[in-house]
């Protein structure tokens, strides 16, 4: 069997500034710069249309959010069709009237939204207050047919999961995304900032090394201050593309803004999965209770 | 809420000579010192008690099975009882004619076999043929109580699946132990032995992060070469353990024996979990799927 072909992917590391008409105008730029470069995939930050607004719990801030489709797809479709690109945006979902998503839309060669993925694990914690805005995802864990192959995206807190990487490959998707918003709290970095970092480069290489997929983490970059004088967030960078067997082939900068490019091998992936076949041996009669919360219950009644 | 004490761990990386009774001697002895050194659970390396025979399918090799209990048990029982240590025995278990386990032992402190875990993920590749010898465990992912909490134990090729670690964390596994035989065919170590190491550590760190659990990878050493001039394997001890975040926090040499003891903090476990709170948030409603093989025909009949 012949591998499919090899094919470039676009991360784009971006800040994010107060005003949705100039990250919309700079995020088009961004990806026409990745097209100029080879690439045939283009993600972009978790919510990148805005400066992550999740520091705080305010009503108002649903204005944000927009229809999907909607203008900012629009836009993208427009230079996503132009370049001959799929492009991953993620958007500030409203679904209806209390009803808000943290998403993705897979904007397709043509221009047109060809698939939505809704954020499943929404985290809350101090500064990071999304369980207020985000209703937890419900089209599950997904793949996206596009021209050069299947991929799939998942989004920031989902990369903490194991379990959303393994489905999302066994629907087949050969590259997993992850944009994503993530940073140091000023008052952490120096003691947990290096931790913290590593953690999170170390569990989105192993969702390549346990499914034998490549892994884009696409961040965004800035130190957002809310008006309020909070400390605010430092977001870290940091943005990279891991092989099927866990190796990071690119990654990019902490602090600045750039358009990360990596080369996707389909048979690469051939290669590692030959070798190291975790699929073949995975023991599907025996993960029941997975779907569990925890398994304390059960034992007490044994 | 007050946490549990703090524990020392003592992870066995030893060498396997041809000779099984000269290995269960000097295992006892690992196990003397690992508890003068304070620790309070001790785990050998898989199979500790013969040379990593799997190398060759030769049904002869069924001879060194033993029950479980059994001859291991009882001996390593003995030093349990009075050193007053909880010791994970890998053993080569025959549970009936032709019906044959990668087992691991929970021998207590009263120097009794408390539990026992069945390998679940059998390997099969060149030099490590397994699917030869070991019936699939059917026993399940397991948690055990010790003096010291629960702790669980998988064995060498399950540290390639999440799956695994999940459960067992599920069960209330505070430490995960990995007895492993892994090394490097001597061909492939220039060019790949690297990444492969490198692979093998993440994918075990990265169940400390998921579950918020300590993770001890207790490995063989040296170069084991089979009669019929083959290659052999160059088993390449690095034994480790990583705290709950993922931080390696005592490894081992790549080819010596030793002890290596570390210490457990399950205020680390509280302290961790507490500020990235995974568990919370897993789409328990949203994982099926994850025990089916693929999810292609499922996406052809949608």
């Amino acid at each position: 069997m012949q591998s499919a072909s090899k094919f470039k992917v676009g991360l784009v590391q971006m800040a994010a500034s107060p005003d949705a008409e100039d990250n919309l105008a700079r995020a088009v730029s961004f990806i026409e710069q990745a097209a100029r470069l080879g690439a045939k995939v283009i993600c972009l930050p978790e919510l990148f249309r805005s400066q992550y607004f999740c520091q705080r719990e305010d009503a108002a801030l649903f204005d944000l959010a927009e229809p999907l489709p909607g203008p900012s797809t629009e836009t993208i479709g427009r230079v996503a069709r132009e370049k001959n690109v799929t492009v991953i945006a993620p958007i500030f979902e409203r679904r209806a009237a209390g009803l808000y998503h943290n998403s993705a839309a897979i904007i397709d060669t043509e221009g047109n939204v060809s698939g939505i993925y809704r954020k499943m694990h929404i985290p809350d914690d101090p500064s990071y207050y999304e369980k207020f805005y985000f209703t937890p995802g419900d089209l599950g864990f997904r793949a996206f047919d596009t021209s050069v192959g299947k991929i799939g995206t998942l989004i920031c807190w989902d990369q903490w999961y194991p379990e959303g990487a393994r489905l999302t490959a066994l629907r087949g998707a050969n590259v997993i995304f992850y944009p994503t918003a993530i940073g140091w709290h000023p008052r952490e970095k120096e003691i947990h900032g290096a931790e913290q970092h590593e953690a999170w480069r170390t569990i989105q290489r192993s969702h390549s090394i346990a499914n034998g997929v490549y892994v884009a983490a696409v961040n965004r970059v800035g130190h957002e201050k809310p008006a309020d004088g909070a400390a605010g967030i430092e977001f870290w960078g940091s943005s990279f593309l891991s092989d099927p067997f866990g190796v990071v082939i690119a990654e990019a900068s902490t602090n600045r803004e750039e358009v990360l490019i990596g080369e996707v091998d389909p048979a690469r992936i051939e290669e590692v999965r030959r070798n190291w076949p975790f699929l073949r041996d995975r023991r599907i009669d025996a993960y029941n209770g997975i779907d569990q919360r925890f398994l304390d219950v059960i034992e007490e009644h044994e």
